[in-house]
C-alpha cells in the first residue's frame, strides 16, 4: 500500500471492513480468501487490530505471508507483535529476506526476540511448532496466587489449561498442573499439592513433529512442554497446532504417495509453472526408471517376434505386480508412522509378505487361467496350439510377480527408513516402476522355461 | 476367565499388577499390548479400578474389546460403567452380540442408557464420536455457582474447559463459556456475562467426522457441541477424539489409496486370512479391469505381429499415464477433503489439468525421443529403418496419454463424490487401471496414423 492509499478518508476503510462486521472469524477468513490480494490486504488493514489478529492467526487463512507483506509496515509489525508468537513466526517464515529486514526491526523487543528464536528451529520440529506464550509459576506459589496470576495474563497466553511449575532457584520445569485440578484445589494449598503425580512428559526442540503428535495423543495432553538440556522450558506445543501439523502432514504424505513433490498451497492457488515443477520432477525420474522396461523388452525382442501372443499379457501381468506392491507399501508406511512396527521388525514382515504374496498371486493366476480357457474354448480368441502351456506360463508368472511385488513393496519403507529418509517418500508409482522391470524379467524367464521347445 | 481363576489367591493378582506399578498409563498400555491375551486380561483384572479404567480409555491400547470380553463379566461391567461413555461405546462396538447381551444388563442405568444411545449412531459420525459427559448449566446461574458445580462434577466429565449454558425452560443450548473466561469473571456475575459473543457453533449427530474435524479446527475449539433439531444438546466431541479420528482416517485413506480395504488393526495383529481377504478383493477387481488390456492388445495383434518394435514401449507408455493420473488423483483427493475445492469446481480443475498434462506429456515425450535417437545413432539398438517415425509416434502418444491420465485422474475424485462415494476411495492402482486400457488404445491409434504405409 502506498502513501496515497494510507491517506484515504476513513469512510473508505469503514466501507471495506463493513461486510465482515457480522461474520465470525472463520467466515470472515473465508471471505478474505476469496478477495483479490490488494483488496484483501486493504480490508485487513481497515479492521480493528484484535479482529485482524484473530484472522491472521486462523490456520485456514490463505496467503497470510503475502497479506502481511502487502500491509503498511507499521500496521504489519503491530499485528505480528499482537499475534501468538508461533503463528507470527509461521508468517515471517513466508516472507522473503527483504520483507523480513523491513518488518523485524519494527517489532517490540519481546516479540522480536521470540520470533527470531523460533525462526532458528528447523521446520517440522517441536521448536518450529511451539509457542513461548504459556503460563509458568514458581513452585512456592499457592493455588490462589496462581489463579490470580492467570486472570491477569490470560489474554496473552495461548493456553492457560496447563500450568507449568518451575523450581524457583534453577527455573527447571518441576511439575505440570492442569486447570481442572487447579480450580478444585483449596486457595491456600501449595500449587504442588494439585500437581500431577507423574513427572511431566517433555520433548526437546528438535524432535520431529510426528513424534510430538504421537506423545500428545499417547498421554492425552492439551499441550506438551518443550525443554532444553537443563530441563528449562523453551515453549509449549498445543493440541491445535498439532491438529494443523497433522493435517498438513497427511496432505504431504498423500501427495508424495501419489508420486509428486508435496504442495504447500491449495490446488487453485499454485501457479501453473510451480505446479509443473512439482509434478514434472518425479514424473521424469520415474520415466527414466521405467525406460529400463524398454531395455528389458529389447533384450527379449527375438522371443517377442517368435511369440507375439506373449505380449498380449504384458500390461496385465505388470500392473498386478505394481498393484500388490502399492498395497504393501501403503500398509507399511502407515504402520511405521504409527510405530506399530520398528525397523528391526522387517524380517517379520518379510516372512508374512512372502506367503501372502504367493496366495494373492495364485488367486490372480487362477483368474487369468480361467480367462484364457474360456476365451480359447469359447472361440473368442485363438491363442495358438500351445494355449495350455501359455495359460500355465501366465499363471506361474503371476505367482512370481505378485510375490515379488508384495515383498519389495513392503521392504521399501524399511529400506528408506534405514537410509534415513521418511518412509512416506515411497510412492505408489515408484513401487510400480521398481516392480515393472523385474516383473518383465520374471515373466520372460518363466516363459523361456515353460515354453522352451514349443513357442520359444 | 473361569471360576477357578477368579478364586485364585490375591497374592497372585498382586504379582501380576506389580510390574505396572511404576509405569505411567502410556507405558503400562504398551506393556499390556505385548502380553498374550489371557495374561493381559488377568493383569487388567488385577489392577485397581481407576488404573484399569485409564488404560482401557487409552486409544493406543490394542485388543480392548477382546480384553473386556475376557474379563469376569462383573469386573468388565464395573470398568465400562466408570469409563468415559464414548470410549466404553467404542469397546462395546467391538464385542459380539452374545458378549454385549451378557455385559449390558450388568451396567448401571445411566451408563447403560448412554451407551445404548451412542451405539445407535452410525460409525464415523459426530454421534459416534461424542461423549455425553460434558458440563451444562442453566443460564440463570452466576460465575461462582458454575465454578462450584464444576468442582463437584469435574472427575466425571471428559472436559470442563467448555461449559454449555442452557436456556432453563427449553433446555436449548444458548451459549458456550470457556473456562478461561469463567475464571476471569467476577463471582457474582451472571454466567451469560462471560459467555462468547458469537452464537455457538454446533453440529448434528449424523455429521461426518471429517466435517467435525474441519469445524473444530476452523473455529479453534477444544470441544464442539452436538445438538438435535430442537437445539437440545446430545453430547460433545472433544479435540482428542478428533485427533484419534483424524489419525484413523489418515490410515484408512492411505490403505485405500494403496488399493486395498482399510485395516482397522495394526499390521502384525491382522490374521493371515483376514489380511488376504482385505487385499485379494480389490486386487482381483483391478485384475479383472486390467484384463481389458489383454482384449485391447488382442484387437491389435496383427499390428503387433507386423511391428514388434511397438511392443517395446508399451510398459513405458502405460506407466506414464498411470503415474500422471496417480499424481492428479492424490492432489484432488486432498483438496476435496480439505474443502479447498467443491464439487462445482470440477471444470476449473479440468481446465488446468489439460494444459498441465500436455506440458508434462511433452516433457516425457522429449525424453523418450532423445532416448531413441541416442540408442539408434549410438548403435545400442536398431529400431529399424522407420526409427524416426517410431520416435515421433512414442512422443505423440506420451502427450496424449499423460494428458488423458492427468485429466481422468483429477476427475475421478469428483465423479466419486458426485455419486455419493468418498473421493478417498479412488486409489492409485484404480487410476492406473483406468488409464492403462485407454492408454493402449491411444497408443495404437496414434501409431496407426503415423506409421500407416510404412511399418503398419
Amino acid at each position: 500500500m502506498n502513501q496515497k492509499q494510507l491517506l484515504r478518508p476513513v469512510a473508505d476503510a469503514a466501507a471495506l471492513a463493513a461486510p465482515l462486521a457480522n461474520f465470525n472469524t472463520a467466515d470472515a477468513v473465508e471471505f478474505l480468501n476469496t478477495l483479490e490480494l490488494t483488496r484483501a490486504a486493504e480490508t485487513l488493514a481497515a479492521l480493528p487490530l484484535p479482529r485482524a489478529v484473530k484472522m491472521l492467526e486462523a490456520p485456514e487463512l490463505h496467503r497470510s505471508g503475502e497479506l502481511v507483506a502487502a500491509l503498511p509496515p507499521a500496521r504489519a509489525a503491530a499485528l505480528l507483535g499482537l499475534m501468538a508468537d508461533d503463528r507470527a513466526t509461521d508468517i515471517v517464515h513466508e516472507l522473503d529476506e527483504e520483507e523480513r529486514a523491513r518488518l523485524i526491526p519494527l517489532l517490540g523487543t519481546d516479540a522480536r526476540q521470540a520470533i527470531q528464536k523460533l525462526l532458528s528451529y528447523p521446520p517440522n520440529t517441536a521448536g518450529a511448532l511451539m509457542t513461548t506464550e504459556y503460563v509458568a509459576v514458581p513452585a512456592s506459589w499457592t493455588v490462589a496466587q496462581t489463579l490470580q496470576y492467570i486472570r491477569q495474563v490470560e489474554r496473552t497466553r495461548e493456553t492457560v489449561y496447563a500450568i507449568y511449575v518451575l523450581e524457583p532457584a534453577s527455573q527447571q520445569l518441576q511439575q505440570v498442573v492442569t486447570m481442572r485440578r487447579l480450580i478444585t484445589g483449596l486457595p491456600e494449598e501449595s500449587i504442588l499439592d494439585v500437581a500431577q503425580v507423574n513427572p511431566p512428559v517433555t520433548v526437546d526442540a528438535l524432535m520431529d513433529q510426528e513424534e510430538v503428535v504421537r506423545l500428545i495423543r499417547r498421554h492425552d495432553l492439551l499441550a506438551i512442554p518443550v525443554v532444553d538440556d537443563q530441563q528449562q522450558m523453551l515453549g509449549i506445543v498445543t493440541v491445535d497446532d498439532v491438529l494443523d501439523a497433522l493435517i498438513e502432514e497427511s496432505t504431504e504424505d498423500a501427495h508424495k504417495f501419489g508420486g509428486m513433490e508435496a504442495l504447500d498451497k491449495p490446488y487453485m492457488q499454485i501457479g501453473f509453472f510451480e505446479m509443473l515443477r512439482k509434478r514434472a520432477g518425479w514424473l521424469s525420474v520415474l520415466f527414466l526408471g521405467e525406460m529400463l522396461t524398454a531395455s528389458a523388452m529389447q533384450h527379449y525382442e527375438d522371443e517377442l517376434a517368435r511369440a507375439v501372443v506373449l505380449t498380449l499379457f504384458i500390461p496385465l501381468i505388470m500392473s498386478s505386480g505394481g498393484n500388490s506392491g502399492s498395497q504393501a507399501t501403503s500398509l507399511l508406511i502407515r504402520s511405521l508412522a504409527l510405530r506399530e512396527l520398528r525397523l528391526r521388525d522387517w524380517w517379520k514382515v518379510a516372512l508374512r509378505e512372502v506367503p501372502t504374496g504367493m496366495v494373492l498371486g495364485a488367486i490372480l493366476g487362477c483368474l487369468a487361467i480361467v480367462r484364457i480357457v474360456i476365451w480359447q474354448l469359447g472361440g473368442l480368441h485363438d491363442y495358438g496350439e500351445h494355449w495350455i502351456l501359455l495359460a500355465i506360463t501366465i499363471g506361474a508368472a503371476l505367482v512370481g510377480i505378485v510375490t515379488f511385488g508384495s515383498l519389495s513393496g513392503s521392504m521399501l519403507p524399511f529400506i528408506l527408513k534405514r537410509l534415513g529418509f521418511d518412509p512416506a517418500s515411497a510412492s505408489a508409482p515408484f513401487v510400480a516402476t521398481l516392480v515393472d522391470v523385474t516383473g518383465l524379467v520374471i515373466y520372460f524367464s518363466i516363459a523361456a522355461m515353460i515354453l522352451h521347445g514349443t513357442l520359444l
